[in-house]
């Protein structure tokens, strides 16, 4: 995180690569998402796409499972701080922990087909100052938001707060 | 919900058939409980206990995935909003229907083993008052808390705002 601007595009090849290893990455790390069909889509070095389908999240009335809609848009945040350290690093070795500490959920309108939770890194987060803290305290603090639907018009809208916990420190606090 | 005093508690038989009334509920309406092992545990006509073990649930910190915690909270409360009309009405035909609005969860200590997600009836709901605004307006709100963990010190708490629609006016205005 410390030599990369979240601003500055990737390009294709190098986000193809780095979606393949959040796929890995998010397979094994929270294998749960396996079941409930959650893929990386996209990723540009700002914002982060991913889709999930809406056969297996179906409840009874024929529309997205509440809890599977936070389990995309919590995962949507997570997967962006780790690609974002991904990045700047090359090495899943001595990434922060990342984990969620409170989140809230805004459900708009009801979804009714597969679904992409969408998280953009948000202007005021500082990586660097991100680096910073977790160098100093061994930890840091950040807060994103995800949409699903339009961005002019989200049919769910999530804020989630994120913990990072660097490896010295790593130590299971809060539930990730 | 009309006749149901819900500060009453119900005979065991009784919660039981409930118990497993809503175990089959659950399995129908929303199928990926299933892959999460989310099952009812407990009921007393006040308090419901869902259960879920941590082995599918599992992050790569060997504790409970957040997304699974928010699941097993959010049915926690949509399960007790639906046994408190099965108890009523004796019948899953012209319940209304439940769905989540917004939510909140603090992930305060991680989860490391087999879970229980806690929502007990507020003292300050009425179902009486909520009867009414189904039969007036054809929705009604509640707001329930459920915890994981010890009462005094809950390693998660949520907070949720439910809404129900009733037969006549149900559409799939949230996603439940």
């Amino acid at each position: 995180m410390h030599e990369t601007d979240p601003g500055r595009t990737i390009s294709g090849t190098s986000a193809a690569a780095l979606l393949e290893r959040l796929d890995r990455t998010l397979a094994h790390e929270i294998p749960i998402s396996a079941a409930l069909g959650i893929r990386p889509l996209r990723y540009d070095g700002l914002e982060l796409t991913l889709a999930a389908p809406l056969a297996p999240n179906l409840n009874h009335k024929q529309t997205a499972f509440g809890g599977s809609l936070y389990c995309a848009a919590v995962l949507a945040g997570w997967g962006l701080l780790h690609l974002q350290w991904l990045r700047s690093a090359g090495t899943d070795e001595a990434l922060p922990q990342i984990v969620i500490q409170e989140a809230n959920i805004d459900y708009r309108r009801a979804v009714d087909g597969d679904f992409e939770a969408v998280c953009r890194w948000p202007v005021g987060l500082d990586p660097q100052r991100i680096a910073r803290m977790l160098e100093r305290r061994g930890r840091a603090r950040a807060e994103l938001e995800v949409r699903i639907g339009p961005e002019a018009d989200p049919a769910i809208a999530f804020a989630g707060r994120y913990v990072l916990l660097s490896g010295n420190h790593a130590r299971p606090m809060a539930a990730g």
